[in-house]
């Protein structure tokens, strides 16, 4: 059943509602500003602003000239330093770390490969260490760390904060939020990394559209979630952008099903190369992410100098991502598309015209409906801040649900 | 810029949650209750109810004895003549027309064929008579009118409240919101006929989980639009739910598309039957509605006989219908799916199992990830009563944009 709402919770998502007007500004809004963008009165202004301030969340800059008769007002911009957020983003082959502050810009950070990929209690034991030195090397006040976002393969189970990733299959199930919370003594969240993927992407406005979009990620596996009204849509259990049974010819009595990661997964494109008779030693069919990842990274390198099946592979890959694409879009009628991931500016000059050539001209009914494609400038490292951005989303973004009474 | 919220959009917040929470009730919520399904203090439950009470919208009904310690009090339950809203249901082939009441009851009721398919201006001009006809028969006193609200085949514009049908290619692009609006005198909204559909389902309590679901539509075309945190998804422009581009292989140089309406529409499934050597004279190809229409029912009818090419005509149709809601419900992470729609009650003995035996034991990455089919007990007249909703809706739910501060 629907909750009411009540003044504490207006009071609370007012104060988000500033603080994200700021954030989006670049450098800062006076008082008089804010009300306009608003639509909160001088009286409440003054209040929420008064309060940020106290908590170091934002400080005034420089003194601005006010449009037509108003007085000369303050800017106010975020405090950087106001909080501190790590970021952790778990790829089958690929570890990020990162601490950002409150503007989601990166203070320090280390990408490598996983380390032992087989073993979970080693990668635990190896995080905390990890984020202790980033804390460390960084400088952040124990008081202004904001806790510990962790961005991982799905499925994930919500309640149990676990994991089961399929392309690390030694792993089973992995309690890993209260793993690390434990280990770390810092408050965990966790979600999947094309979720947070997508927080990087609303967090930072890296989208051209702040309301409706959807972003695709393109990691060891891909996969495709909707920002819906400014929020990222996670779903009943946290673990929407799944894409596992896009269809063949339906129609028919065995439909030939094939998925996004399954067309564009590492394992999979290596895969596919080999049926085109490209060598690629050891990588086919090999459960180890970091053996996969070296024979995607030659396969890559073969697109790159132009060999033709090579080239063939990412051609198809791009056909896949823009009929998915299509798909989604013309269920949801939302017409603009994020790229991101770390594989994806590796990928994007291989793959991005047959995209291009799918999604151009795209009509509805013969009405056409053009569709935007952008390439988040995070792409490498958005699952990373964007795990990250799960933190400070989840303290400072006005989520409408916090405008409704708790039970 | 998200806008901020302030205290008298709380409280029309607020008398939203209550009356839905009173809706939802069934037989009615006293006062006590009421404070604690929603959450809100004695205070403003009794100064919202007085309100609502003032307005006619709720009335009392029994004294109810309290669980605990608590005193009686009085149930309230929505006041069905408190508000009446027309809806209106244009499909290709049907029309359907009705006065509900405030709790989405049907008051009086009009389905048949559409008249002059091909005269956009003589339907506005029996739709007017047929809406004074409807409101002297149920006796509604003016100022008890609501609105109108219209479900049309898309695509629409929303900004020029105009539709362009496909299935009625006549038509070209007809502004129907306007032209009824000038007509009839009374406010006029216009939605798609699946948004519609999924808002009748929403607001007669006819889905198995309120927040977050699936509603597939079969009508002359056929579409799936989610219900997203106990909203309906319009989209950006007010045309999510198509389903142009599923994909054949798209691997291959030259996928082969598919949409939900070319496999599902009247028009397709008779044109499949005829393919498979199904003699239905005249429908094959017709853009006359009816036309398609007579053979459509000519087909079912041999299907219901068990005559083995119809058989497998809908055998098909119900595989499309399972791996295309496969598809939205593994991007999405929804798990319930409501079928509704004109025509579905005829094919669902036909679909069903075909659709099931698709959806049934569905997993994703090897995790059980059960799905609920349930067909809503408003098929046939969803459209309609959907469309009367639409203005319901509009005027009573708590949405949560109601508590933000307007331009």
């Amino acid at each position: 059943m629907r909750r009411g709402s009540n003044l504490p919770h207006v009071s609370s998502f007012n104060r988000a509602v500033v603080l994200e007007a700021i954030r989006h500004s670049g450098d800062g809004l006076t008082r008089a500003q804010l009300g306009r963008v608003t639509g909160l009165s001088a009286q409440t202004v003054s209040n929420v602003t008064r309060t940020l301030l106290d908590r170091h969340l934002v400080r005034e800059t420089r003194v601005v000239a006010q449009e037509g008769r108003g007085r000369p007002g303050t800017a106010l911009e975020l405090d950087p330093a106001g909080g501190f957020a790590v970021g952790i983003h778990i790829d089958p082959s690929a570890l990020g770390t990162a601490v950002v502050d409150l503007t989601g810009e990166v203070v320090v950070q280390n990408h490598g490969p996983l380390p032992s990929p087989t073993d979970p209690g080693a990668l635990i034991e190896h995080l905390h260490h990890e984020v202790r030195r980033m804390v460390a090397e960084a400088r952040v006040p124990s008081s202004r760390l904001l806790g510990i976002g962790v961005a991982a393969p799905g499925p994930i189970d919500d309640e149990a904060g676990s994991v089961s990733p399929p392309l690390l299959p030694d792993w089973g199930t992995v309690p890993l939020r209260p793993l690390l919370a434990r280990a770390t003594g810092v408050d965990v969240v966790l979600d999947k990394d094309v979720i947070a993927a997508a927080k990087a992407v609303l967090w930072t406005g890296d989208a051209p559209d702040r309301e409706n979009f959807l972003v695709v990620y393109v990691g060891a596996g891909a996969a495709i979630i909707p920002v819906i009204r400014g929020q990222v849509f996670r779903g009943t259990s946290g673990n929407a952008g799944e894409t596992m049974h896009l269809p063949g010819d339906p129609a028919s009595g065995s439909p030939h099903r094939w998925t996004l990661g399954g067309c564009l997964g590492e394992r999979e494109l290596v895969a596919h190369a080999h049926r085109l008779g490209i060598d690629l030693p050891g990588a086919v069919g090999s459960w180890d992410p970091h053996v996969v990842s070296e024979g995607f990274s030659h396969l890559v390198g073969l697109a790159h100098d132009g060999q033709d099946r090579a080239v063939e592979v990412f051609d198809a890959a791009g056909r896949v991502l823009g009929t998915a694409a299509l798909v989604v879009t013309e269920l949801l009628d939302i017409t603009a598309i994020v790229m991101t991931g770390p594989r994806w500016e590796s990928m994007r000059p291989l793959c991005e015209p047959a995209l291009l050539s799918v999604i151009d001209d795209h009509a509805v009914h013969g009405q056409p409906r053009p569709l935007t494609l952008h390439t988040s400038r995070l792409a490498t490292c958005s699952g990373t801040v964007g795990a990250a951005c799960l933190v400070l989303d989840r303290l400072f973004s006005p989520h409408h649900s916090r405008l409704l009474i708790t039970q």
